[in-house]
């Protein structure tokens, strides 16, 4: 069975979400980042970059095991495997790898850099703290416009793109971004959220922090 | 023909190259960001989040025109589009995927903000500036530990991920980073920088300054 480590972190959610929705059965294993499991010797040995998530699938191309890091990897990873939630071909594929590469060059450390400076630096930074909360917003707005545009994130079909997206929008009180006045944004948001199989993955990762 | 609007930064210059060494001609459009070109209306129209580089490909997949942003999607696109530099399948495909996102999320940001705030920051931010520094150094001794084990960033073959990370390397004196004590990365550098498309590439996009 394919085992996920993670926490309860915007970018853990997205592989149980992408599970769920394509109906493989996973297992999760807990890293506590609360207590810096991710430096342990023994999941460096996972991933030497020393974050979550990663994916082990005991059943790789070749028959042998294969550990994958970086979500939106293996979100493209398991969306091939099982020809869900990313089209086959066309210049809707190319949409959905357009908004995969701006959730990962834009919005995730937009979002991580705000809420870094906002919450977590040792002694205050204005003009980071101000860049990062600046460009967290530029982003929401972007998006905002685009889904005045199009029902989900990469078109007119639910895609990883959205599962990507919703990681960090899911955690957005901890950079300080809200969507007050972005209603298409958060309509879309609520339409993912109420999804059952999204609905299950938080359920799963949000009892990682109680067990921890 | 296909359009490349571009000018001489660290992820404009992957579309060329990738270009270059998959044989297909191309007409490069420069977009002087040194003269804030990329915020105006004409371009935005084009990428809504004003970065360079975007591709127009006169022939997308129903025929008529498609316009892609975020360099690494535009690799992607590309390299599915002509069979070139990511393997159809397999865990070796995966590994790219992996790099690309590593750059992407990881990388791109670290050098960018290390660059900004030694560079162009207002006032200092000391605290922020050493923590982009310290990352930024941080994934190159990743990438030489890796480039230990395997002669390209994502295997055995020269792909789209070299090309993806060569972007910022080449301009790595902006972020103050070097190779250093970095024999691996070091000789990977050199061995990219000398292929002729690349070279080509190279000039191509410099000339883009000149011209400016």
């Amino acid at each position: 069975m394919m085992e996920v480590h993670a926490f309860a972190t915007p970018n853990s959610v997205k592989v149980p979400i992408s599970l769920e929705e394509m109906g493989v059965d996973y297992v999760l294993k807990r890293v506590n980042i609360r207590q810096g499991e991710q430096k342990t010797s023994a999941f460096v040995a996972l991933n030497p970059n020393a974050k979550v998530p990663v994916l082990i699938d005991p059943q790789g191309s070749t028959g042998t095991a294969v550990t994958l890091t970086e979500s939106a990897a293996i979100l493209v990873y398991l969306a091939e495997k099982t020809g869900k939630l990313l089209p086959a071909g066309g210049d809707d594929r190319a949409r959905v790898f357009e908004q995969l590469f701006f959730h990962a060059s834009t919005l995730s450390p937009a979002f991580g850099n705000a809420g870094f400076f906002k919450r977590l630096v040792s002694e205050p930074q204005p003009l980071a703290e101000a860049r990062f909360a600046a460009e967290a917003a530029r982003v929401l707005d972007l998006l905002e416009v685009m889904l005045g545009e199009r029902r989900f994130m990469a078109g007119d079909d639910y895609s990883i793109a959205d599962i990507a997206h919703f990681g960090w929008l899911w955690r957005r009180d901890f950079s300080g971004m809200s969507f007050d006045g972005r209603p298409y944004l958060a309509r879309w948001f609520e339409g993912i959220a109420e999804r059952p199989a999204v609905r299950r993955a938080l359920s799963r990762v949000e009892a990682l922090i109680s067990q921890a």
